[in-house]
């Protein structure tokens, strides 16, 4: 293969993805594996990235590492700082870690944080790279979007920067009420039900939270829902919940970075509520934000 | 002992409690056991009341019994059905379910239900006879009532009769989050921390519950909120969500059902808020329903 000018690495806790790749933006070899940090006992983390990329790393002695996830949380292989919003690639480059293995620069990639007007903060590790990585795939210089997941982020761009967002564990309290409490002991399978899913959604909006979670129960028991219409009714309320607390400017479009049923979801939920939504395929942009991060660390002399 | 005039029970998922008593409140003998419903496998109920009242019930062969609790759930012994508020005494006793056991009347109660503008349903079961009892123990006819626990009710009581009500899954909530969440797993055990529980009071009420479940995470990341400090901030939002959500007349008072831990919990919360609150004991309040119930039931030409 040709020469890679960098290595980018998306190490998260249950997956290690790495791209062999030129500043043009060409991948010119992908390695995925299940080497999440959830699976390193030993702390060992050079080992892993010697399994996966070592062929790279022997061919090209010069070639730079950049990783971002939450390898560079607390519980990872260097604890990264959180940068202020608002966050451009030259911010997070800034406050990289950087590190050298067998002689190879690395540098590992902060995340983002911001302070809202009481004082708390909020928090994302990967994000950040993905949202600015769309600015440049798809030319997202001014956007709302959310990334749907366990810890659900509302995010806001602004001048070709991420200005703002939150986070909602709309994702963890489904699990959580869907698989270990006495309202997910009434469910009865996981099929998607529209009906279910669109009243979910309403209730989400007009009933305070923990009152439209013991709604599903009562009304289950009550025989006005069906157990195997539960699991949607709670997918709806929490996901119209955390739609229903969002200041959205009229008339803008929330874009959704996600894919699969989540996608479909929160686009079902969006237009039930009557915001414009558009998709966006979550797979390209955080090697897009490796690539601008990687040009602000190694390249800033080479012409883009 | 003097003769008992009925047997009280009240059955639930983990406990059993009986009390031998007359028509004038006087409790002749209790028994408590752990015999909850959780606890029987083969649904032999009778021998469960044999083994713990059986020298009343063969000393008084003509003495009743009332039930009230999960043992009329769906679940227990026979499934009573729900009674529409506004409920009473008398409607208690009208749909109960009447069974007999070794010549004894036996008679299961209802719960109450009620159902809001948008057609959705509420229930509970036991605690309508709680509310009920109080009206008569404590002089309550009118009043907004707080019953703390799993899953949380606020009631209404109307001219003596339980008006409406609506419950919150508060108290599971915070066992889920707790013990089972992201979250929970950054806390470092469970002691109070006044200053933490009113901050999440605030945050409670202020931000959309799943946003504030996740500050309480960022928050512990960043540093401003100690490990020690997160169950009492954690607690403080979703009982701070709770209250916030309840529309109180202005100036009236909050009786709190309960004791203990939660009740100095709801207690500090309602006042941080400026909402009066005064606080009763629960203990006796069931009981008083029984009664009232019984009397509905067996002894209407009984002048009380």
């Amino acid at each position: 293969m040709k020469n890679p000018d960098f290595i980018a690495v998306d190490w998260g806790s249950t997956a290690f993805r790495a791209w062999a790749m030129t500043l043009d933006g060409a991948v010119l070899e992908a390695k995925s594996t299940e080497d999440g940090l959830k699976s390193i006992t030993n702390r060992d983390f050079e080992a892993v990235i010697r399994r996966s990329c070592g062929d790279w790393l022997s061919a090209n002695p010069q070639v730079p590492i950049v990783l971002c996830g939450m390898v560079g949380s607390r519980t990872g292989w260097a604890e990264a700082p959180y940068v202020d919003c608002p966050v451009l690639p030259a911010g997070l480059a800034e406050q990289a870690i950087h590190m050298t293995m067998d002689g190879h620069r690395l540098a590992i990639l902060p995340g983002a944080c911001t302070r809202n007007a009481h004082g708390d903060l909020d928090v994302m590790r990967g994000e950040e790279l993905q949202l600015l990585g769309l600015v440049q795939t798809a030319g997202l210089s001014d956007a709302v979007i959310c990334i749907p997941g366990t810890h659900c982020k509302w995010a806001r761009l602004h001048d070709g920067a991420l200005a703002e967002f939150r986070t909602f564990v709309t994702g963890e309290l489904f699990q959580l009420l869907r698989n270990q409490s006495l309202l997910g002991a009434l469910a009865d399978g996981d099929a998607y039900d529209a009906a279910a899913f669109r009243r979910g959604v309403t209730r989400g909006a007009d009933y305070p939270l923990s009152h439209a979670v013991f709604a599903a129960r009562a009304n289950t028991l009550g025989g006005t829902l069906t157990p195997t219409a539960l699991s949607s009714y709670l997918s709806g309320i929490l996901i119209g919940a955390e739609i229903a607390a969002q200041t959205i400017p009229d008339g803008a479009e929330v874009v959704l970075l996600a894919s699969g049923v989540l996608a479909d979801r929160y686009a079902a939920a969006l237009e039930f509520r009557g915001i414009p939504s558009r998709l966006i395929d979550a797979k390209d942009a955080t090697r897009a934000g490796l690539l601008l991060a990687a040009q602000q660390l190694w390249f800033q002399d080479v012409p883009a």
